[in-house]
């Protein structure tokens, strides 16, 4: 998995950071690229990434602040005009639907492919054939989410080897074996394919949340993920501040990782406070908890496959 | 006057052309900063330019198309982030206050200052101290207006040498007869102010017009202007394909210039079709029309006061 960093900043634009966006791209998934959130200008921000709009076929919005959503009207339009003709679905808390229409219907914006728009607000929202989604609400000035994504494990590897010791040659039988059915052979042999099959490929686990001070539950929601991105939208020890507007530190979110026993928490919604202090922000952020990284706009982080 | 050319690309952003907008900003009015439309990342733009949000007081939106607008919400947004407490009053086509409402609305956006909407159809529509500004519809795929700025003459020099011959000494009376009044002085004399004025400093006319196919009414409304900033979203000779989305070419501007005897013509909202022919683009433009330019992103464009 490919995360995009295409916005990572907080509230209003600045010259580095743009606002909020994250695309996700499963490479082996025929490529399917996902978006986290749309602020203004993410569009653009996708011309500078190797995301095409049309290639985009999920949009998550963590929640309805405009610095998360005001580039949907834009995106969706072109989206459209590039000659996207393949659906999209967008995720999102109650009230993104009127949003969207009001802003197309005003705009006279027709869109050559169909639109769905799905308001969420908590548990399992999608099971795809690779991955389920499930959401978690936060804690923000507003309804904010937790969007998991939860890989389906990857069969294991057929045991090619001692088919053919057995005298099973490659053919139809294999596809079955490799899909852990029992198969009868023509001399009336009955193999079973979990015999045959090697470990499952486990499957990852990333969490991307939203605005939010720190809440307990995203502790469950986040165990042992591999990759947490969480907002750090001030520095550590401005705890009262962050926590009455409904934000996080970077201590905070450090915490919520550690408890988590995640495997690697990313931080991003950087304010634009900190413009002159990034290494500083940075290195706060790396020994708050053990490789913790501060997403940069345009930042690519690729997320491993699990070992068998 | 001075024009600032924030975004001139049509429809769509890229990476050298950005959607629509273009602040104005008076140099004699206190620096008085006006926005014509507002597409997507207009304030990102704004971040590259001498203007800032807080000095913009008034927003002329030519037509809701989403490469127009959709920068409003954000700008904004912004404008209040960044402090300003001053009212803004936004002009545009019917629609355009349902739009920023909903906009505002589902993403809680709470504005430190007043926001004025109006909704414009044809005719004057502010009369300032400075300035009138009146609308004139064009045609376009939906309602699009054409914009036209006409300044106030300002009043003429003071002749100070004849008042002192007369032995009127500098005081009050001075200022009367600047505003052209009469004045009885002490010794019963009456003084008629026009008599010690110089030529009245004629004001300038600027028009800028939104999308749309070339209009006969646009000739007389820009009668003379010292300035007509036009689309021209094709190149001459694609009329047909223009007018059919309601557009124009680079030669219908330039004889709506020519027969409204226009100073200088400016063209912008370029198709993203002819980056490549950005030289062939100009030369075409300044042999369609003396002196024509074609705006790029981030172009000042200083006009010149008029001689007395």
């Amino acid at each position: 998995m490919e995360f995009h960093f295409l916005g990572t900043g907080a509230g209003v634009p600045s010259l580095t950071r743009n606002v909020s966006s994250l695309a996700v791209r499963f490479l082996q998934q025929k490529g399917a690229q996902w978006l986290f959130d749309c602020g203004e200008a993410t569009q653009h921000q996708l011309m500078r990434s190797a995301i095409s709009p049309s290639r985009i076929d999920r949009v998550f919005i963590t929640h309805l602040h405009g610095d998360h959503i005001y580039g949907l009207p834009g995106f969706l339009g072109t989206r459209s005009f590039q000659g996207a003709v393949t659906p999209i679905t967008i995720y999102g808390p109650p009230g993104l639907e009127a949003f969207i229409q009001a802003s197309l219907n005003v705009s006279a914006t027709y869109l050559r492919y169909e639109l769905i728009i799905v308001e969420v607000e908590h548990g399992l929202i999608i099971d795809t054939d690779f991955a389920e989604v499930s959401v978690l609400a936060l804690q923000h000035t507003l309804d904010s989410f937790a969007f998991r994504i939860k890989e389906k494990p990857k069969p294991g590897i057929l045991d090619v080897e001692k088919l053919r010791s057995l005298n099973v040659e490659p053919g139809p039988v294999y596809q079955k074996l490799k899909q852990g059915e029992s198969v009868e052979l023509a001399d009336g042999r009955i193999l079973h394919g979990q015999e045959f099959l090697g470990p499952e490929k486990p499957g990852r686990v990333v969490v991307i949340a939203g605005d939010s001070k720190p809440v307990i539950e995203l502790i469950a929601f986040a165990e042992s993920a591999d990759l947490l991105i969480h907002e750090a939208t001030f520095r550590s020890g401005r705890e009262v501040d962050a926590h009455e507007f409904g934000h996080s530190t970077i201590a905070d979110a450090a915490s919520i990782a550690k408890a988590a026993n995640v495997k690697q928490l990313i931080l991003t919604h950087i304010s634009s406070r900190y413009v002159m202090e990034e290494e500083e922000l940075k290195q706060e952020a790396a020994e708050a908890y053990e490789g913790t990284m501060v997403a940069n706009d345009l930042l690519v982080y690729t997320l491993q496959a699990k070992e068998r």
